[in-house]
């Protein structure tokens, strides 16, 4: 998510003991239980043997009983190969471990979605596929985690193919929906359609690329996308697929340069690169423009500078207004999902959780809250509503 | 385990509603929770960003803190490929999805040992074996279950020889385990030493062959098995590689010939080959026999009639005298392998499980008592001793 992208240096290692963080963690984050009685005769030989096997046989029947008789239609796989976690980059599954985990309470608590760890130790990107369809029989969905790019998007679409369970690559889609859900806020409070706004997307990774097709998607004017070469426009002879397809989608405008020329102009800033913008390239943006500075712990400029020259600005920080933090948008999106037993997460599921998110605060709009604070308990069910008419509509539901 | 030894012609599908097995088993037997509140900003921040980066930069210097800082060590993949679940066969991995849930609801009741049902769209033995080595550093063991034999031994062996961390085929060794600590109280009870027995195994599959080993690991004085060609013995051309094995090790008396020639004179009869065994066979057995007739429902014969010629019965059942189960082993030997952090369960593990188990009611054995209860409180903390303690005087714990 946005809010996972940590500068390294901040968060060097520590003696156990001296960091709160260090406490918390001991022993691990979660735990399973039982739903049902095991206490005496009676209990096991229900839920166990001899009279487990009544349920197992219908099932091998009637495969489509497994999601009524077992726990598959409530369990996401948080799937990582912990090559790009947070912002430390490829430190490997076991270290990814604490993340996943973080990553699992919240599908609980925010939604009640029962999540489960799945550090691979795998790193070719086939034999992650290969790996995941193998695990799919005991999981309802599929939650890709700190994968780095561009193998995210190779092995994202590689499972879509294989798999009938919803797969979802969340540092991708899960940015792009809260993205979108603040800047719908932003273009409504400050009386603009979306189809007049250029934005600039610093960063043309994981989140970058899903930000840019989900702002395509809701109709924004242009866009344009710049990664350390510079503008991403067809001309260029670096680009791998997924930028080359980006080439494709953006910059009508026909730009070319540095992120400076991409700013001069611009209303919108969406910030997922980890680095910095100056101040003297934020004064160049068009009047009231939306400056997104997502990097995290330090957002590419800081919001008190931004609001110079910005009318409203968002970070990936819980301490400035307008959080952007995917914890509003996967657990509601994978409840939605898994409870019409839809076969896929497609854009309109996307496009409708955006929607609904922002949906959620429309009385309440100010330029400090265009987006709902994490912890607001009308997200999770209204995103999930929405994510489950949708794939309704779009006939990917399963009941 | 044992009391899987189901016959599936007892197990027809019945509408939803009309067995209450249906209404226990609606929307699974598990669930996951967070251990850690993520109630507020500040719990976020500590239990996921930024504070956890903290945790996972520790793990990547130092990756035995993964141990400490994860629920890995304290949770178990509950591994299948649904192809022998329980008597029903191969009925593939989604059908075998309420055993293996129910399997790790047990691990948590019977010895808070977390465990996730993993059940594998795999079917040759090194796809699986890669799957779960890749699996592996999200768990800190593995439980085999329900996977048919003779894929089962290689499945075990060569995973043993890939992970450092425990991996145990239940079907196998806990059988073994919980058959090898009744056979102990039998004789403890009736004054004579395992070494002057011998043993006929009936059933040459993965129960049969683990309890062979065990058998033969505790000074049994010798062991017949025989399998659907009659007894295993060294001059047979069917054999596959682990019965060839098995006639090597057992078999001392150069037996041949079928079960007939087995049982006369034998002093025990462990069935583990859902058949069954006339009364006459069984009253050819040597004075003061024990009978363990295993299979479930359906005992290999009778406990009643087994009682006229046998001074000892077990089965498999939970409404008989002396229950075979495998819960009286597994939970405990997880629990004593993941406390030291243990590589492996090896051999003296086992057995130490057995010793510890049988001796839980070595005060108050009688002929319908050589085995406590799965219901005994007693029974997890002393087997988990006794294996932490065995782990450490092999030197595979790590702690």
């Amino acid at each position: 998510m946005a809010s996972e992208i940590i500068n390294p240096r901040q968060d060097e290692p520590r003696a156990d003991g001296l960091d709160p963080a260090f406490a918390l963690h001991r022993g691990g984050k979660m735990a399973v239980r039982a739903t049902v009685p095991v206490r005496d005769t009676a209990d096991l030989s229900l839920a166990y043997t001899p009279g487990v096997a009544k349920v197992c046989s219908a099932i091998a029947e009637r495969p489509e009983l497994v999601h009524d008789y077992t726990w598959k239609s409530q369990v996401v796989a948080v799937v990582t190969d912990g090559s790009a976690v947070l912002g430390l980059g490829d430190i490997g599954p076991e270290a990814s471990l604490p993340v996943m985990e973080g990553k699992a309470i919240l599908f609980k608590e925010f939604a009640g979605v029962d999540a489960v760890p799945i550090a691979l130790d795998a790193r070719d990107p086939d034999e992650i596929v290969e790996t995941v369809v193998r695990l799919a029989p005991s999981f309802g969905g599929v939650n890709l985690e700190d994968i780095s790019a561009p193998r995210c998007f190779e092995i994202e679409r590689k499972l879509q193919e294989r798999l009938d369970i919803p797969v979802f690559h969340d540092d991708q889609h899960g940015t792009a929906v809260v993205t979108l859900a603040a800047l719908r806020n932003a273009a409504l409070l400050t009386g603009r359609g979306l189809a007049e706004l250029r934005a600039v997307i610093s960063g043309a990774g994981a989140a970058g690329v899903a930000i840019a097709k989900i702002l395509r998607g809701a109709g924004i004017g242009d866009i344009t996308v710049c990664d350390r070469g510079g503008i991403v426009s067809a001309d260029r002879q670096d680009l791998n697929e997924a930028k080359r397809e980006l080439a494709g989608l953006t910059n009508r405008a026909g730009l070319t340069g540095t992120l400076e020329q991409a700013m001069a102009g611009a209303d919108v800033f969406i910030g997922v690169s980890g680095g910095t913008v100056p101040e003297p390239l934020v004064a160049t943006m068009a009047p009231d423009a939306f400056v997104f500075a997502m990097a995290n712990p330090d957002p590419e400029i800081h919001p008190e500078i931004a609001a110079r020259y910005a009318s409203v600005v968002a970070t990936g920080r819980s301490d400035y207004p307008n959080q952007i933090n995917n914890v509003l948008a996967f657990p509601g999106i994978f409840e939605g999902a898994l409870r019409v037993r839809a076969s896929r997460i497609t854009e309109s599921m996307k496009l409708a959780a955006a929607e609904a998110l922002a949906a959620v605060i429309a009385d309440e709009l100010s330029p400090t809250h265009v987006i709902p604070s994490p912890f607001d308990a009308r997200v999770a069910p209204a995103v999930a509503a929405a994510v489950a008419a949708a794939a309704r509509t779009e006939g990917v539901a399963r009941r």
